[in-house]
């Protein structure tokens, strides 16, 4: 007889072929039935069964003898119609999808929880990083209140190649079109979108609360500028595409996605190219940063099979599996407004190269109840001056009011950038 | 009733009373009983329940409502003999104790897969970075052929502080121990004994073949001199002390501990103080690194938790819990003799200031196989003259008879170091 657990894949693109050829080496396991949107299309799969194939997802949903169903395809529709459908089949989920749990987890989970199946989603967040299970297990006895992550590869090889060769960002992001590290509608990536996706489903997971992700405060790394660059770096920071949740005191949330000045002394500054991070702090346990490759073939089949593996582990052995595994969060966290938060912040403007105008600006951030931690004025060209201010912690509300008076100032020609600086 | 589970603690110091604290948030688990050196000891924990204490370890791994038991003491015996019998009384083991583990585990596991218990020990290697679950889980997927680690904090303090005040090993070594980073008796720290444990266990658990701890190479921290740092920086490498186990393509193991120059590409370069780090490469994930606090009391509390949560998770509800933390292998790794492994190699020489010394150098370099990377003559003082080798990979057997040869050298004064260098 067979005894073999009989699988399903959706979709038999980059990450699909991934999984389809890690999973060949397991003999307790049998890919069935794999959907894909066009059956002639040629694969790059060495002795390919291509009667596994169907174009109609719901054969691979319907199949009564598979027990697992691993949805590769991504974005919301018909993912999520046939992961529902396939929930109430009973059968339990491996998901990559981060725009769908996002958008739909908590329904999802709920259904989920309903019909006692399971949905892993390792590979959604952060490609091969072993990351959702070790905070669901062995970090399980943490409250974990502050996450720091890298987890866009596109914007952060653009920084990256930014930083190295001094050149724009659109100078860049056509090189790694053409390297096919951005897409050719790269605003996902660019504008923060794909981080914002995976922060709401990492920072729900590791608060226990339920975040939103429309509540999620979101800026794109297209203003930076070489310059920027080039003055991080002297102060001693490099900048990145930082997805950030934090519970206050009071367990509220702040979770943003939008650039960072990091400090050198920190290990995100030091991850680069399409490398992803993620820095967890909690207590028990403190600080730990998990780094790896975010996305790929085979970094993401990786994380997929991890949790196909789990649950066949447990499929036979228990009626209940993977108690640890298991997401009934409905409680929604309370969110703080982007403009409540308090931040420290890095600010370039170019101004007139009038006696006095330093002093000027000094007199400006203090009307506005913002702290200069420091103050540069760099070089000076056409009798502009560029000036770079540090502040100390400040309230966004006040930054964003002292930003409306300094560009109705005279004494100022352009506000070039505003970043937020880690601390 | 009382449905609680009921945990048995063995040892109360640092890491048994992070434990103690970080469970009291947990209803369903109680501590039933801890056994202690000393009943009578001052102990820093608040609303402290003395009655709970024995001095007796069989009274907790004897005692019929216990469960899980938690051995947190650290040495060979008595925690050796406690645990078999607490496995025989069917209870599932926690554990930290790296030496243990690395000595006897083989037996340790094969009792526990008889006895249909289980034995984790995430605290055991790296602190609280999620480690061995990892591998365990959502790697599973994954053939890893080779792990560089960073899993000794007492020595990676010491070369942290060398490298950043360019002080000696023995002053550094002083403050450690005044700062209570190293022990009044150092030997297991700087002679790599420690990491030496740990690679024991990670490697057997990474290559699913064991690995004997008495094969395991092992060199210390003893030599180096803050001049090694120096030069190190200057060629863009920091010398740390590095666990390093590898398979080669016959499945042969390569497992040791020794002072490496690491690349500052690297992530392990920039893990400093007394932070530690693991990098794992495999397929199909390629190359992770997994960093954080490797040490101290809420750090491994936090491990040693999440162990406990783990088996709690599945009692009651399987009768064969946690399959995939299971360890049965039962293989013994075919081993590389230090001898025949290839190596790249940093040496520094003192020799007189004759005409001619470096290239009779480079010719002695070639009469024992040994193919230059770069040679370099740094300074000269009372007519000798300061000389930095690195290698391209060369033998170690080679490296070993070139050294005899330059030490026989009339030319040579003294060759000061000789450390192995990260590709």
């Amino acid at each position: 007889m067979d005894n073999k657990i009989k699988i399903g894949l959706i979709g038999l693109g980059t990450v699909g072929s991934g999984v389809y050829k890690t999973l060949q080496k397991f003999d307790n396991i049998e890919i069935a039935k794999i959907a894909v949107h066009n059956k002639k299309k040629k694969r790059s799969i060495e002795n390919f069964d291509e009667s596994l194939l169907t174009e109609d997802g719901y054969e691979v949903v319907n199949d009564p003898q598979i027990q697992i169903v691993a949805e590769l395809m991504g974005g919301c529709e018909p993912a999520f119609s046939l992961i529902k459908q396939a929930i109430l089949n009973k059968k339990h989920i491996v998901t990559a999808n981060k725009e769908l749990l996002a958008k739909h987890g908590e329904e999802l989970f709920k259904l989920a929880q309903d019909n006692n199946v399971v949905i892993l989603y390792e590979a959604a967040i952060a490609g091969g990083i072993p990351l959702i299970m070790p905070i669901k297990t062995i970090l399980a006895g943490n409250k974990i209140n502050k996450i720091k992550a890298i987890v866009n590869g596109t914007t952060n090889y653009i920084l990256t190649k930014m930083d190295v060769q001094g050149a724009s960002y659109e100078d860049i992001l056509r090189e790694a079109q053409d390297l096919g590290y951005a897409e050719t509608n790269p605003t996902g990536d660019v504008e923060g979108f794909d981080a914002a996706y995976k922060i709401t489903t990492l920072a729900t997971i590791a608060f226990g609360k339920r975040i939103k992700f429309e509540n999620v405060y979101r800026e794109g790394i297209t203003k930076i500028r070489p310059q920027d660059m080039k003055l991080a770096n002297e102060m001693g920071y490099k900048i990145k595409l930082i997805a950030s949740a934090e519970l206050d005191e009071d367990g509220r949330a702040d979770v943003r996605v939008h650039p960072m000045l990091v400090p050198k002394t920190k290990t995100l500054a030091h991850i680069d190219y399409v490398t992803n991070a993620v820095t967890l702090t909690g207590h028990p346990v403190g600080e730990i940063t998990l780094s790896g490759p975010g996305a790929g073939e085979f970094p993401t089949a990786s994380s997929v099979v991890g949790d196909i593996l789990a649950i066949v582990s447990e499929i036979g052995v228990t009626d209940y599996i993977l108690p640890m595994m298991r997401c009934s969060h409905s409680e929604n966290a309370q969110m703080i407004e982007i403009s409540e938060t308090m931040n420290k912040y890095y600010i370039s403007i170019t101004s007139k190269n009038n006696i006095g105008v330093i002093g000027r600006i000094g007199n400006l951030c203090a009307e506005n109840n913002i702290s200069v931690s420091s103050i540069v004025q760099k070089e000076i060209k056409n009798n502009c001056a560029d000036i770079t201010v540090i502040t100390e912690l400040c309230k966004e509300i006040d930054m964003q009011n002292f930003i409306k008076t300094l560009n109705q100032d005279n004494s100022v020609i352009e506000v070039n950038s505003l970043i937020r600086v880690q601390i």
